[in-house]
């Protein structure tokens, strides 16, 4: 490969929506447009065919040596938060680009066709719903479910679509059969500490954790701090402290399965130093790529809550916002890419991915692997988000290597620097 | 007592500032002071000589039999929270009238003097400091330390004492000897539950908590909730939770102290769903009427929050807020009280009071005690504050009775209804 043309592709698609905060290219603004349309004049200058579907999912391809048979796939996408940072999305989509330019110098061709995909509207920051393009190609959701999607700014994703230049009325056009991919790989960051504190340089994903999501709202009594003896009161952030301390004592047990939950909101009422809180409300994120473990920690938190209700009279109220279902990798894509790793000499962690991604929707219709690499200080969605040159070069050698055995190259089978 | 007129007295006072929402009648505010010269009329109709003091206290004064000897006082406030009680305050001060208006009409003389005080601003609701006008009084502050204040509209307490007609350079002034006043007592609600959960009547205060105040900040760092395992997690918010329900277990343990703690409030940051918090801060307020107890209290969450900044890698910065020492009521007081409301054959508690009153200020001046009669529900600040008209009228004789006792009439012993 070729680590100045990467390094240079990558400077220039993050000159679209840099700003002192971080990258603003936020999914169908005219900013992720013109990136997409200097992406698209680079797949055609490599000689690919580019078609971009009903919901804005770019997909350049490159004809195999039998375009019967079913391509083999690679991507991840572009738009980033607000104040995002340089590394989430786009390594992995300039890392299918750098490997189709890898293979037209070394005039290597494949059996089967590959195709590099950059997905839209990855993140939920703009309209609240995350990874729309990939779900839209596997037929996960169709067009009443987002049409009416709303930014902070009233647009809706219908009109942002049709700004941006796509008709979302015919999504279904976009869905495409398991019979078209045969499998599909994205390189990503890792956006978590893991492989930095364990200074190992790639991951291999063995399962896409999925969250399960709760609001409790808690209600007891509010009362004056000073005059209301410890023994009356209902105090609803008690409450809240109990179930959040008991929730992580429930899920340090499940460490064997990678189980998270956090508590990152928590608002207290009336929110006076001198009045006991008469409610709390909270939000609870639990992750895991197991679903039994993750139902486990469900049912213990259920228990919990309805324990306390009585132990610290209160009445409390939970509202599951979500219950997804994690991914399994197949053990057939780990040990490809265990072997991609040992044959480059790359040491790697088996792990698994707090984060959603878009692969994580491929894995329905299609065998589908995760590479990361490592996110400095576990920073992503941020300005400060890094991850070295020398890091990320050593991912998308991998993310060519699997991409050229599954595909079947038919010459030049080392890969070249 | 003349039960109907001191009713009468009470609906005229609350005329003054009611709204659908509670009474506003907020310190210096031309409401106040419009109820103020209202009652200033009632007093002077007694008889009274009315004296309103540098910082706006009302003193009106009913002459004994020897004008050398120290006044005996009673009184309490009439300003209000924003959407405040009707009883809160204002049945002290009524109480005190209906004394006056009790001897007179049994033509009852005294030996000493009686005073029925009015305090300035003793809610902490326009200003955010309690009790100005009985700390001027006994010399606890002066005008450098609150001629700055600002309410939330931007006004300073020096204009809107200007613009109420008092002027506040010379505080010094309103400063009593210790010499002036023989005893002062306060009738007042509970503002807590106690007396209504024991179906008790009168409440003898033995001693008033003062608050101990802290801010706590923790720093911890924020974090993807789904790629962060929990044992790479720095998460301020479960330090919060943790501090929180410790302070709970150590309180618990001073349960005879009457020893209270309250967290009632906690921002978390950056507050949202899928972000480990990086910050949480949360306000501290500690009450005991046993400054050991409280002490303890104290040195036990010092050492809870240094044991965790440790085991939960965080930094945490401890600010103390305030640090108030609390009030004993002097023996001989509360004896006295026994002995009143054994001969009315009121049940009564021996209790301390939880909120900060201005007979916290008064004694550390000359000898004080304190009434409560119930509040239902223990509410307080709010327009649902509710004392019975019998309850009342029972704290109301206490009062009459004690003062009658220690003004030494020469005359009529006994309370007539």
């Amino acid at each position: 490969m070729n680590i100045k043309r990467f390094q240079r592709a990558l400077e220039e698609l993050n000159k679209f929506g840099l700003t002192d905060k971080g990258i603003n290219r936020l999914a169908y603004s005219e900013t992720e447009r013109k990136a997409i349309s200097h992406l698209i004049n680079l797949f055609k200058d490599e000689g690919m065919s580019v078609k971009v579907d009903e919901i804005g999912n770019v997909i350049a391809r490159r004809e195999g040596l039998d375009s019967s048979l079913p391509a083999v796939a690679c991507g991840s996408h572009i738009d980033t938060v607000y104040n995002g940072g340089k590394y989430d999305g786009t390594i992995g989509v300039l890392a299918g680009l750098e490997l189709v330019c890898y293979l037209n110098e070394n005039e290597i061709e494949t059996e089967h066709s590959i195709e590099v995909i950059i997905f839209a509207c990855e993140e939920s920051a703009r309209f609240g719903v995350a990874t729309i393009g990939s779900k839209v190609m596997v037929g996960l959701i169709e067009n009443d479910n987002i049409k009416n999607l709303v930014d902070k700014n009233g647009i809706t994703l219908n009109q942002a679509a049709t700004a941006y230049g796509i008709n979302i009325e015919n999504l279904k056009a976009a869905k495409r059969e398991n019979s078209e991919i045969k499998v599909f790989y994205e390189l990503h960051i890792e956006q978590g500490p893991v492989l930095e504190k364990t200074s190992v340089p790639i991951g291999i994903v063995t399962g896409i954790a999925a969250p399960t999501r709760f609001n409790i709202l808690i209600n007891g009594q509010a009362a004056h701090s000073g005059t209301t003896p410890m023994n009356y009161r209902k105090d609803a952030f008690l409450g809240a402290t109990e179930i959040a301390l008991t929730l992580e004592e429930i899920v340090q047990k499940e460490a064997k399965y990678e189980t998270v939950a956090t508590v990152g909101e928590c608002k207290v009422s009336p929110g006076a130093m001198n009045v006991v809180p008469g409610k709390a409300e909270m939000k609870i994120d639990i992750r895991s790529t197991s679903a039994t473990s993750k139902n486990r920690v469900k049912q213990k938190l259920l228990q919990t809550i309805t324990n306390m209700e009585k132990s610290r009279n209160l009445q409390i109220s939970v509202t599951e916002l979500s219950d997804e279902i994690p991914i399994k990798i197949d053990e057939s894509i780990v040990q490809s890419l265990r072997e991609s790793c040992n044959s480059l000499s790359f040491p790697y962690n088996e792990m698994s991915s707090g984060a959603g991604h878009d692969a994580m929707n491929l894995a329905t219709m299609c065998p589908t692997g995760m590479i990361f690499v490592p996110s400095k200080d576990g920073l992503s969605h941020n300005k400060d988000e890094f991850t070295s040159m020398e890091q990320i070069i050593q991912g998308v050698k991998v993310l060519i290597d699997i991409m050229m055995k599954e595909s079947r190259i038919k010459n030049s089978p080392i890969l070249k620097e």
